[in-house]
């Protein structure tokens, strides 16, 4: 098949490398005419030094031509620029496209989902998310990697399923298309959050009891939200939360690491010189939390230390010290 | 009060530390002439360099001396020892004394729990056992760690956790017994099929795979032997599962990652030179499958290359491409 992929970062790099493997058509679609010259003349990806892009996969810089190439068309430009994507894109787009959104968060000013803003712009097109614990650094270099395929349609799930699926990248279908993204967008603020207790000098016990509470914290708001326990207990639940929190490729943590050793959000940002997606998702959480009635402690406490100045340590020892007798109500006396 | 920690191993050196801190009188028995005049005359524990034992813990060779002290007695013995642990204090131990276990095992011949065993011997005393994502490295240096502490009976958890609890050393009571030993067992196993995967050069990724499946295996195993399913997504579940498959103390994983390389087990068991309490554990949890009537795919594995000579190699590649087309029943098409 013809797949384009737009945004030419270490996720849409690495999903090409995947693509390519199984014997697609790849169109790699940077905004950028510098890394598109990169791309093209040293067949590297800035941010996977290990990686060469084999020559078959196509670096464009038009963007209708890159729209107009692909069957399947992958948004892969972080959180924030997907809606500036779905406008530009608008023109171009034909409704037989399959869309899918590889990004992790949510728009802060309208609490909408990856699916969501596509939806807006695309409502007659059939539409999937992809997520899971699937390190770029690693899926580029065929390291197996687990990862869920989520959409309304189960047509566009298997067909979505079987155009990434291969070896080494194995792909599940999933028809909680909102859990799977509230999963995708909040395990960046528990990683967050998990940086800051390491960047305080804390352990992996804490680091351990910081990924359990996340993950019911994200799931108690999924499911006030309408989706299933049970995605949460997945591979784009507890599975990327994991690995976000605990793999050393994890931007999310990196940036929390600094923030636990004294910097602001923006000299992090600055240091890990990618796009720290927790950064953006913490506030949209926070909002979503209120709108449905869920007290979210470690959203709290993130939003606290990164935009109103409380100490890092103040915040992880208030989350530690919170009394709670029973473990859950479910297994409480 | 008085506490009694039987054996002076990395674990029950940094419980006897938290009980110490906490004002306790605390007798620190070890079968072992030489370790405990090491103790005695350092004050270290050979497998906690970091740790000076305070001088008023006070370090016991006679069984009948140490269990006569303690109101509570804490079983810390590899699980494959607690049952002659048990013989041996037979003949000290008084009804009225509340008993913790604190090993992680399921004995293979009998299939009891830890508790199981304790209450076999010991039918009119309470019982209690302590769980969680609490590697000793870091309780001994008081860096915070949450764990929980599960008892039938609610008025002995509620003690164990008042004479356990501190600023960073969190302890939540639990009802659910089987369900808090069952995931304490089984993780290791875990633990040693992520070490595997490590070791056979694959990454984060796959490791998470391997995680957020294994926590699924527990579950469905516990379940079917009549546990909460709240239990695993807890912290002697998923927690515990977490901090030993991706920390760098854990003795499971790296038992794990030598026999990824091409180490039998009980090479990597002596290199390690603690005990592996996943190594035993497998074969109990195979058997607990067949019992009841449960698939354990990574178990299964896992018993294959420790027991039967199947290359690891084959073992993660046939785990890695099993089958699957949605990631669940629930959320299934």
């Amino acid at each position: 098949m013809k797949i384009t992929v737009l945004g030419a970062g270490s996720w849409g790099t690495a999903l090409s490398m995947t693509l390519w493997k199984n014997g697609h058509s790849v169109y790699l679609w940077t905004h950028d005419e510098k890394e598109a010259k990169y791309l093209e003349e040293k067949r590297k990806c800035m941010n996977l030094p290990d990686v060469v892009i084999p020559k078959e996969i196509a670096i464009l810089t038009s963007l209708e031509e890159a729209v107009k190439e692909g069957e399947v068309l992958v948004y892969a430009v972080p959180s924030i620029f997907t809606r500036s994507m779905g406008e530009r894109t608008l023109p171009f787009v034909r409704k037989e496209q399959i869309l899918v959104t590889v990004s992790k968060g949510i728009e802060e000013s309208t609490l909408y989902t990856m699916t969501d803003i596509l939806e807006e712009f695309f409502p007659e097109n059939k539409i999937a998310v992809l997520s899971g614990p699937s390190h770029a650094e690693e899926v580029s270099r065929f390291i197996p990697t687990t990862i869920v395929c989520a959409s309304k349609d189960e047509e566009t799930a298997r067909k979505i399923q079987s155009v990434f699926i291969s070896d080494t990248f194995r792909v599940y279908t999933n028809k909680d298309v909102l859990g799977v993204e509230i999963g995708a967008a909040l395990k960046n603020v528990i990683a967050l959050a998990a940086g800051i207790a390491d960047g305080l000098g804390y352990g992996d016990n804490t680091m351990a009891a910081l990924i359990t509470r996340g993950i019911a914290e994200i799931a108690r708001l999924g499911q006030a939200m309408g989706c299933h326990l049970e995605t949460f207990a997945g591979l784009s639940g507890i599975g990327d939360l994991i690995v976000t929190c605990a793999s050393k490729h994890s931007r999310n943590r990196r940036a929390g690491i600094l923030i636990g050793k004294g910097e602001t959000y923006e000299e992090a940002m600055k240091e890990v010189g990618q796009v720290v997606e927790g950064v953006y998702a913490a506030k949209a959480a926070k909002k979503l939390g209120e709108k449905y009635h869920v007290d979210l402690p470690i959203v709290k406490e993130v939003n606290a230390v990164l935009f109103e100045g409380k100490p890092a340590k103040d915040a992880v020892s208030d989350l530690m010290l919170r009394d709670s007798r029973s473990e859950s109500p479910a297994v409480g006396f």
